[in-house]
């Protein structure tokens, strides 16, 4: 594993902030190195931000929602009575028991984590520029995500890296989305 | 605990439909009743439509990020690095252990659920406008919520229920934000 190279800082807190700030558009004034190859051995099999093109699709695995997941989830992180009993949230507007929103978002990123897309340096999401959960969902449901670059775009005051911005749909067995989010990652450059 | 009541439909995938359906401005042609309040024997403390005002602030409890629960949510959310190992995480873009921003988008939907906003159906997300993670979370962070609200808005074709819109900024011990999100939230009206 090649370890991260920097030049310019003295700080570790002003590397991530720097590598933070090229989405935000608030980088510092003085000029920046930043490479980073944290799977630096797996390089033949990952993806550099010239390897991204728009309108490249990419997919992933599947994995099936386990309904005693989603109550275990959701008692840690969300518990309201529509992801924590059956018989509860059939008296709710899902009308039965629904993953937690946040426990999809989750599952989804291990299939991007395992999928096809494969950035050299991880996916590191700066963030994301919408998400939404068009449909529950429900206990033996089996997802799997489909991906398409909507924008590759350099950073003019850091040419070491660069930006990807991904559509993730997630889907169920039935073909149906039940999560679309737009993200923003973080991509080195072949020869940054 | 009051039933879901629902005027106008059969079959009960179309009321989530619907439900949904009234952030996206999809709304099928034929009008509908739907009243929600799940947890309505507490209704005394809960929040509906009209209790909520653009502007208005409300803060949550907090709570502290385990190093231990990082990895393991990594392990099965986001196998990365920089998520699972602090020698790992060393030689990566974070210098050092970071949790998953899914992770801290969950321990954000905790703080809500229990906080001061109370939305009388729920928290009930539809989708998020964005979402970014300014600065990553690390081992002992303690981490607390601040809302306010961005909007409050009626829908015209359906009187019993408007959408509220919470940027939801979360802080860690030194006040620095680790995660801020603007999302959508469905909640009856009072006499809905």
């Amino acid at each position: 594993m090649n370890p991260i190279q920097i030049v310019g800082f003295s700080n570790p807190a002003d590397v991530v902030n720097v590598v933070y700030s090229l989405a935000v558009g608030a980088l510092p004034a003085n000029e920046t190195v930043i490479s980073v190859d944290p799977q630096g051995t797996n390089a033949m099999t990952k993806r550099y931000l010239e390897d991204f093109a728009v309108r490249q699709t990419f997919g992933s695995g599947r994995v099936r929602v386990d309904g005693e997941r989603i109550k275990s989830f959701a008692a840690e992180f969300d518990p309201q009575p529509f992801h924590l009993d059956e018989e509860a949230a059939r008296h709710t507007i899902f009308r039965g028991l629904a993953a937690s929103g946040w426990h999809t978002a989750a599952l989804t990123m291990r299939l991007l984590v395992e999928g096809e897309s494969k950035p050299a340096g991880g996916i590191i999401g700066l963030g994301l520029d919408e998400l939404c959960w068009p449909l529950p969902v429900r206990p033996g449901d089996e997802l799997r995500v489909e991906g398409e670059l909507g924008e590759v775009s350099l950073s003019q005051s850091h040419p070491h890296h660069g930006l990807i911005k991904i559509r993730a749909t997630t889907l169920n067995q039935n073909g149906e989305a039940v999560q679309v989010f737009v993200a923003a990652l973080i991509v080195p450059r072949r020869n940054g």
